[in-house]
């Protein structure tokens, strides 16, 4: 808990724009923060694309993979299961945004990210929903991925 | 995130109820999982006998703690305000219980825990409450302290 990067989502374009010969002190972001950042913009990415097959990807596949949301859902096939039912359409998934998001990386392994969500849909698909999610990723040997989620609307 | 210890709070009653000579297949519990479960064993004991003080305690004496609920606080000493202001008495306080506790650890230093509260208090002083919480611990120098704290109601 070193480090906490409170970020919004263009910060990543932001840095890069800002030229090097500029007077402005520049925080170097560690590597960790931008990787497990990136996680959550390939989330996002792949379910403004209708792709929840590469959604779900960011979930680590493991028996052992935590959805809370009202209640505990277990495992990764129960995840994927979840996702297809609840967003069984491209109309049904909406428009997906993050915001204020903050990476918090543990130790080499772990990290926590914490966010604010932002979905805009029709009222005939139940309408906006917003809310704040919490995150543990692991480093695995697939990248990046999240074990744990928990996310209140 | 090798094992998960999905046990109500008599489960160690019970364990250590059961005589050694059983038939029955005893499940070694790690002590890892009992150290973290012992912390929320710790926070709801506290909470009991109306000791904010001692609740305060199970969390991380650190600026980076966070108490997820609604909205993000950031740090411990506003936890604690947070804590002070919103229970000002024993009867706002009402009584805790916690259920269906499962703790995952992540490596020797870290964990989560996952379970849901219930809390008994008069119609005068907001009624009952229950809901979800999944909590990332630290082992710190002091013993395990609750670092992420996330609570739905």
């Amino acid at each position: 808990m070193a480090f906490c990067l409170r970020i919004a989502l263009c910060f990543v374009a932001i840095a890069i724009a800002i030229p090097a010969e500029s007077q402005q002190t520049l925080t170097t972001v560690p590597q960790q923060q931008l990787d497990v950042i990136k996680v959550l913009l390939a989330q996002e990415e792949a379910w403004n694309r209708g792709d929840l097959e590469a959604f779900a990807q960011t979930y680590k596949d493991s028996p052992d993979t935590l959805l809370i949301s009202g209640s505990v859902s277990r495992g990764y096939a129960s995840l994927v299961d979840a996702y297809r039912k609840n967003y069984p359409n491209r109309e049904a998934m909406g428009t997906l945004s993050f915001s204020e998001l903050e990476a918090h990386p543990l130790d080499e392994r772990f990290a926590v990210v914490v966010g604010h969500f932002n979905v805009e849909r029709s009222k005939k698909e139940g309408g906006n929903a917003q809310g704040i999610f919490s995150l543990v990723l692991e480093k695995t040997a697939k990248g990046w991925k999240i074990i744990v989620d928990h996310t209140t609307s």
